[in-house]
Order: structure tokens, then C-alpha cells, then sequence
């Protein structure tokens, strides 16, 4: 196998990675797409990793908003349902043979496109980490995402904006107003009540409120007040699902994969977490299918 | 009767009003209660209309956010059930005898309360005007109220952040970033779609993403954003509502009232607006039940 130069080229920072091993080499820079001007993208990468880039007959395969409008290059998503064959046949080749941007999925739903850049690579990679070729992957954060995979494609997917909107309530929303300034530890009763209200209610539009009224009546103090929020937004999340079947499978950070963990158990749900490097492995499992 | 003189005294704005012949005699000032130093509240009221005050044996009625925490004296909540007999038990007199706050109200649901302060005054002059004993009254705005009126009594309520929602999104989110600076006028169209991609959603969470990949896949532009963006939550404000019998009574801002209408009439609901001045109906109503 050719050696590979693996990237993971995001919004706000570049990791790159190559085999070791039976570990990786990791090197990172604060050189999200957002930084790097128009046409530098190759001068940016070849400051991180020129030396393993230049190393004979390398291969180097990039997934991430590296390959959005503001990115290297656009590359076409890929509509579902898609498996590694798929996105082996679609990469968009910055440099032909050499360096390759992995296209990132679509799918739609009456007529409402969804998309997804990087995550498609993670979710493989994590599957083939875990020797399950499908699974419910839930992958949280600012834009959370659900992703559906059955006998080692992805047939669909959705996004929850559920980081975003904890973000928005936290800091400019009337309810930021009965919160204290710092998030502080998980208050886990105040965070498990949220929950639970939100998977009794019909809208966060209405449970929302309840962050407010509950502290008018003195039942919610400050410091436990943002662990409720998240719980209110986390359990919506949960709450519009539909009945899925097959294990549960959690991508997230060590703060939130807790959290939704918590969550799940609540709706009676087990998730196992995804082993670490997941992009990496999804990388090189795809390098094999070129 | 005695003459009267009623207040609608709110965060932002205070309204005076005396019946004259067939109307009202309005005066207002911008001396909303968060602009009132404690303990200034009389004053500021009677500069504004301390001659009608010192009519003979005057009465004057107040409501709204003045009976709140931050107003001129606290007025605990009248629990739901309630009309106006129990409001009037309820009040809180801030000179006796001559001038009282009306209190809000509250209800639970699950452990959770809800509250409001001065939109029971505007349902029951409103249901009043319209002759109406039953009847689901909606008042949209930043936090929608949805008030169920049985026999001359709110039974029930509920509050959605709807409006706050939408501005949150609206100026602080990733959406904002492919809308137009200005609002514009209605973009009927992108109105109605945001409206029936809400009412066929389970959450916002999902639903709001779907302003941002409809606009990077180029079939919505930015002035029609705004419009797409107000379909979703007030979308979602409706597909939130458990089935209701009787007559809806919207009473909504000239802005805000049209596009309920149209929501409504998307679900198969029509609703008849409330009469103008129904504060001033709801504070002269009350007053016969002192």
C-alpha cells in the first residue's frame, strides 16, 4: 500500500496524521480553512507535512470543510445511500493521484437537502473500528448529527442544531439573565430534570420557558440552571427521533459523550462510545478502495 | 361607577386610558418599569395623569409587568383557574382603595410552572368585545402565549419563545449568515414552505438547519430568508399545539397577526382577530367586580 498522508482540514484547525506503527503520527496547526487565503491551501499543508507529502508515491487524502465552497477546492457531496466504493469514486483530486478531497454526503427529505462534510469519514471509520457494518451514529455537537448505516453504507442522516441553540440560549436569550456567568460542573439532577421535561414536551419552543419559570419561582438556582439547559436541548434531540433499531453508537467529545449517554439511558437507550481516531482509520480503510 | 383609570404598565412602555364618550382618552410615556428607580413608580404615573387620578373618588387598575419582582409591588400570581372574580379578590393595592395591580397568572403542568402578566387582562376585554364564553386565544409575539378560556375562566395556558426564537436566529446564528442585513417585506412563498416544513418536523433542532442547506444549495436567497426563517418557528409554535375545540381569537401585532392567520389557515384553523383596546375592555370589565 502506498504511503498515506491522512488530513483532517476543519473550520477552525488542520490535523494531519501518518501510520506508525500500530499508532500515528499527529501534527496540528491553528490554520482552520477560514485563515488560509485563496490559493495558499497547498503552501499551508506543505509547511505542516511537505517532508511526508514529498516521501515516494504518497497518497494524501483530506476530508472536512476542506472541500466546501470556501475551502481547497469544492467537491460535490455524495447523495446517499454511500459507502467507501462510492466515495472512492468521487473524490475531487487537488492534485491528480497525490492529494484527493474526500466529498462529504447529502440526502434529502420533502424536498430539504441535508448535508455533511468529514462526519461521513468518522462514522466509517469508527464502524470498521467496531466491526459493525450498521448502526445508529450519533455524532453531538454545535451541528449534531444522526447518522443511519445499514450493511456498511450510509442510507441517511439529519442535523440538530442542538449546540448552537444551547449557545444562543446560554448567551443572548432572556434566560441567560437567571444563569450564572460560568457553566461550572454538570449539576446531574438539574441536567436530568431537563431531560425529562423535554422528553415530555412537544416543542423547545414552549419547554424553553420552563428555564425561566422555574427559576421566577426560585426551584432552579444559577449554577444549575445551564446543566438544565442542556438537558432541555439534549432531550429534544432525543425527543424528535424516530424508533430506530440496531446498537447506538456515540462520537462525541469527553464532555458531551457523558451527557448523551445519560440521556439515552433515560429513553432506555444503551450507546457504545466510538474508539478515538476515528477520521485516521476512516482514511485509510477509504485508501483501500482506490 | 367610579371613574376610572387604567394602566398598562410593561418592561418597555406605560399607556394610560379613561373612557371618554364612546373611546378613550390615551396618553403614554416611555417609562417602562425597567426605567423606574424604585420607589419612583407613583410619581412617574402621576406626572403622566395625576389629574385624572385626582378625580373624585377615581379608581385606577394596572396591569402587566408592573405587578412584577422589578415592578411597583410584587402581585403573586392567581392560579388557573381563574376569571375575574378571582382576579379581583386578588389584587394588590399599592394606595388602598384607589390604586391596585392586577395580578398575573399562573398555571403547572408536570412540576413546571408558567406564568404572565397583563395578556389575562387583554383575553378577558377581548372575549368580552367578541361575546365569546370558550375560546382559544393566541397572543404571538416574543414569548407566545396560547390561553384556553372555558366558561369566562383560563383554564390553562402555555408560553413559546417564538418571537425570541426567531431573533436569536435571526442575528446571532450560522443561518444569519446567508439572510439579507433587512427583513424586508413577507416573502409569501418561503413563508408558507418554512411554515409546512416545521408542521412535518419533530423539532427545530432539525427543522431550522434546513434555512442553511436550502440556501447553500442556491433554491433560497437571501431576502427570502427572513420570511422562510418565520415560517419555521411559527411553524413550529403551531405543530406544538394539542388539538383544540371552540373558536381562536388571535390578537397580535398588524405584522404578526397575518401570518398566524395564514399559519392557522395552513392547518385548516381560521381564527377571528380580537378588537383593538382590549386592556382597556379587560380593566373596565374588571371593575364591576369590585
Amino acid at each position: 500500500m502506498r504511503p498515506l498522508v491522512l488530513v483532517d482540514w476543519g473550520t477552525s484547525s488542520l490535523r494531519v496524521a501518518r501510520a506508525s506503527g500500530s499508532g500515528w503520527d499527529e501534527r496540528s496547526a491553528d490554520q482552520g480553512i477560514l485563515k488560509v487565503a485563496p490559493g495558499a491551501f497547498e503552501a499551508v499543508l506543505r509547511q505542516l507535512c511537505g517532508d511526508w507529502l514529498d516521501a515516494p508515491n504518497s497518497l494524501c487524502l483530506m476530508s472536512g470543510m476542506v472541500g466546501s465552497r470556501q475551502g481547497w477546492k469544492e467537491a460535490p457531496y455524495c447523495a446517499c445511500p454511500g459507502g467507501f466504493s462510492e466515495l472512492a469514486q468521487r473524490l475531487s483530486w487537488v492534485l491528480p493521484g497525490r492529494i484527493a478531497v474526500v466529498p462529504g454526503m447529502s440526502c434529502e427529505h420533502d424536498g430539504v437537502p441535508d448535508v455533511m462534510r468529514g462526519e461521513e469519514v468518522q462514522v466509517f471509520g469508527a464502524l470498521a473500528q467496531l466491526g459493525l457494518h450498521s448502526a445508529t451514529v450519533v455524532l453531538p455537537g454545535t451541528h449534531s448529527k444522526w447518522v443511519q448505516v445499514r450493511d456498511g453504507r450510509i442510507v441517511d442522516f439529519q442535523t440538530f442544531m442542538t449546540g448552537e441553540f444551547y449557545a444562543l440560549l446560554r448567551q443572548h436569550s432572556i434566560l441567560a439573565r437567571t444563569m450564572a456567568a460560568e457553566d461550572g460542573e454538570l449539576d446531574r439532577p438539574a441536567f436530568e430534570q431537563g431531560v425529562q421535561h423535554a422528553l415530555g414536551s412537544r416543542s423547545l419552543l414552549g419547554s424553553a420557558f420552563s428555564a425561566r419559570t422555574l427559576a421566577l419561582f426560585d426551584r432552579l438556582g444559577p449554577s444549575a440552571s445551564p446543566s438544565y439547559l442542556s438537558g432541555l436541548v439534549i432531550g429534544e434531540e432525543l425527543r424528535a427521533q424516530a424508533p430506530h433499531s440496531g446498537p447506538v453508537v456515540l462520537m462525541g467529545s469527553p464532555t458531551l459523550t457523558p451527557r448523551y449517554q445519560h440521556a439515552l439511558a433515560l429513553r432506555g437507550l444503551s450507546a457504545q462510545a466510538a474508539p478515538a481516531q476515528a477520521t485516521w482509520h476512516g482514511l485509510t480503510a477509504l485508501a483501500r478502495f482506490l
